[in-house]
């Protein structure tokens, strides 16, 4: 880190600094300027809390060099990480073929679940989303089916052979969902909970880590940092939007995320423009869009009858409208060399 | 709701919509305007996704009429909530006198912790902060002490009369902290946490429930709906700054959201003006411009020796600071009809 | 527009807002909901104050029904609406070919400004970008070459037959730059100079809009409708990216507009990934990506030698990456049913 | 600026940096770290474009140093700059005196124009605002009186001996305003209106800049450098709120920003609760904040007949609220250590 000093300030306090730095043991290195003084900090700080030199008398801010996060880092792994999610289609997440998570936003009943199961299959997709535990901003909203659905959800697989990805919200949760699915998805509203991080990092099934709606880059990868830091390696980072001043859209998809993604990790990145946008309209401009930018894979909500759907209805496309739209991604994918 | 349809939709997609909502088991109201029809939705539609009515044709966009929550509003209950926070001095969110809350971001060890408590209670706090649970960006920075944490907060609770406010991360830490702890915070990155929510809601402490990064006021508001609804009403909302562009702060402290929960609910509502701005410095104004804004509460972080504070070092003010502070306040206090 | 009155609000409460919507010359519709009673106003409230209502005791808020523009509407017109950009090259806007504008960022020398022209037109775009007059953030930065900048650019046009696109920031600008310039840009930071808006809005050459850096869809597009109602129809809009927490871009693109342009007017719509990312290594994902999102054109900052820009050397890309970035642009474009 | 190196970087690529960094005239400075390289360049580079040695191979970023301003910062200047806004009340901004600025929106008419005047003056206000040239989001509102507005506004200043603060929107407008009034004020639309800076820059009268509704705080003190810099020392900043993503407010108010800016610069700066919230309710809350956050003045929208204002009733007071909000300001005042 950099610890810039204010313009004016005493050699005492540069001093008091340069002994605060070496009390963390870490080296300084006093740089006079024409206007401003700095003390470069030499050392990896990662493990200090820098906000501490801010207190000190005569520092203006500190400025951090070091990414924060060391083993989802590109430096720590050259090579792109490429990860099976499951089920017996070859679904991988980081490889040439784009991998098409597709399906309704929440278990509704069998029937449903099963006819939208097939019919993205049939399209071309290799995995299945669906909702069986719910985050809902309102209590009084429709709150997933519970294990019911992880039945249900299991059902499909067998049937069609998809990998099933599926939300997880709590720690009492991790063990009945890793009985029945093959990717467990870590929602926006979760990606700062770090108990429930630690817990799936615990697991051995590749973890689906949804960024926060007010995440910045760094905020991401720590959290898939602390993944890999409890023991599992396999994290499909996901960018679903972010909050921001726009109206016309439930959300901002931040596109630009994935070549960052892809210059400062090794992990593999996922898109969804169903959350990513909120409307069913732009679902498919936006799928081509992630598509082109360079994304592994993409998320989409998919529903026989939107109009019907418990949940998200307004950004759910059709059966229909999945399978022209598997069509036109797949001629993207040719052009920017990927796959379907 | 109001569904606003397309300009030039059709007869037919008007009477589909008309037909969506009776299923509904709610009333419609069709309003053929100059440029655009609109059906008014008349009846309780909170408990209802109008998601899915945006996904039908000839439908352009879908406005909710009512306030997602119920009984957080002030509808509910014409009269302001006051809430006891324990402790033997007194401390109530929401009375005439303001709840000042100060304390260390962390407990880090028994002596620090015990002169910091005598410190704030003889400026003229009346209840004490300080993490044992640490919710923390990184996985390599310091966690909290955990139990050991509560232990020597509620020894500092024995020696003043604070009442004694601390984080609660994870469900399986309720029953832990409720042993110790007079109020439990839930954190901003936790404020979507519904299992939480649900969890704490099931207690009889008062909760201190901190408005998330990037939620909006109906959000918040719903977050306390979770917890009143699963049984516990004693919800004291903190406001703690946003997510937003500038960057000479951490977070933007948007404080006309006092006069907004004023209007819009019976809680009361604090403010914590060092997480708010992320900068000792800016502490002081703030608490301030908070307490005029007309804050039921403070929520200050105040530590021995900033410089060598395991977190937030940057944003905690010293013992004499604070100390000052208070005489300021309670002259903002009187001026706006308050007692500190 | 929807009256939304509070709960609880008296009948003359009521009576008062529909006495003032018929004083505005306007109908009302008062229904009376389960918990909320709304004011329905028909007819055409675009020319009025809506704010006013606000005001009103008993009144909660007041939600707009009709865009707030009329005539970039894709309602006033239904097809889309194709711009030729000038020079000899055939270059046009809102068309099956889409507009590669390309260029560096200012007009630092003619060498140079040669050099790119003719590398640019080689590759394949056929508009050249530079700027004349710039606007900079700071008043010690290189403000332009003015008059001799536009010297340079007609001789590049002259050269190559390449359009010429260039920025006008002040009304006083208006007759020099139209001596020169095929197309007027107006900058980000003058979105809302409406003076401005007017004063191109009475020229005859296209204009190219950047949308403001915290600009709304409904704001973009009234920016549009002063210049088309001050008589100029030919408006090209551009994103060029907004302004969000993120860090690791200058500003966050947001290409989901793409869509929602599409729908909402008959205006073409080009994007800037330059300006967009501010990050020169993040260009060609993202103007693969504005492509598959149905761009109708792309405004590219190019550099012979980035590291000697006078401005924006860390945006912009070489006219080598330029060329081998137009064979990937050809091959996305082909796959969404356009041309370069 | 530090240019911070990727990790893995050659010796080649900083010696590149290093020639680059010299070739600017400026002293370079090598930390080779544990894990990367940073480039300490030393000397003012604020007249360099920092932007290029991004694109350099082997550069990860490039941190700013320096505070990009120079003459507006408080290093320039320590102690804080007082600015009398005219008129024959004493009315100054940066004093111990807390300037009151009142009045309506629009000017719309002559009686109510004078009426307002009178009773803001009769309450304590010492400043009088009103727009005879308004920018207006669409074209189709209106756009204030023009010339005739500014004569109303001189005659009520006349007979109240108010300061006469009013909006100039374009450089064509200077010689027309600056006849009619003692403060020119630069609207949030034009903060980066650059030309328009340095037209009132040339002028001798005080300049009420407001913050730019996306506008960094670097971003707004270079804005005033512009206008001191082109002669005009009398810069008084205003701060108006921003764009976020909350909709319960037009604007999120910024309070922080008042001990930043008592901080950073030597210039007095305001408030303006009106715009910065947009709803009327709030205003006399966001008032009393701003005083105790340390402003030097208020910008307050006050209406005769909020419900029948032309522009902005929505966030307008009465002049019988305005006239008690005065004593409650009053005292918040006094207890920190201010007059009204």
């Amino acid at each position: 880190m950099i610890v810039v000093m204010q313009q004016g300030c005493t050699q005492q306090q540069v001093d008091h600094v340069v002994r605060l730095v070496r009390e963390m043991s870490l080296a300084d290195h006093v740089i006079v300027g024409t206007e401003r003084t700095v003390v470069a900090v030499i050392g990896d700080d990662r493990f200090k809390d820098r906000s501490m030199l801010e207190s000190c008398a005569g520092v203006d801010r500190v400025v951090p060099i070091l990414a924060p996060y060391k083993i989802a880092s590109r430096q720590a792994k050259a090579e792109s990480t490429a990860i099976g999610l499951g089920g017996s289609l070859g679904c991988v997440a980081g490889g040439k073929k784009i991998a098409v998570i597709a399906g309704p936003c929440s278990v509704e009943d069998r029937g449903m679940l099963l006819d939208v199961a097939h019919a993205v299959k049939e399209a071309g997709a290799t995995a299945l989303r669906g909702g069986a535990f719910k985050p809902r901003t309102s209590p009084y909203q429709f709150q997933g089916l519970g294990e019911r659905g992880l039945e249900i959800l299991a059902e499909a697989r067998e049937q069609t052979g998809l990998a099933l990805v599926t939300e997880i919200m709590s720690i009492d949760q991790v063990d009945v969902v890793c009985r029945y699915a093959d990717v467990l998805q870590i929602g926006t509203r979760n990606m700062h909970n770090f108990n429930l991080l630690c817990a799936v990092g615990k697991t051995d099934k590749p973890i689906l880590l949804k960024r926060g709606w007010s995440a910045t880059l760094d905020e991401f990868l720590l959290a898939a940092e602390y993944i890999i830091n409890a023991g599992n390696g396999k994290v499909i980072l996901c960018e679903r939007g972010i909050r921001t001043h726009e109206q016309y859209v439930r959300n901002t998809l931040a596109l630009a995320i994935v070549p960052a993604v892809k210059r400062e990790s090794h992990l593999p990145i996922v898109v969804d423009p169903s959350q990513g946008t909120g409307r069913a309209y732009m679902v498919p401009a936006m799928c081509k869009a992630a598509v082109a930018a360079g994304a592994d894979g993409l998320l989409i909500e998919v529903h026989r009858d939107p109009e019907h759907a418990m949940t998200d209805g307004g950004q759910s496309i059709t059966c229909e409208t999945f399978a022209q739209l598997m069509q036109e991604i797949k001629a993207v994918a040719a052009a920017v060399g990927r796959e379907i």
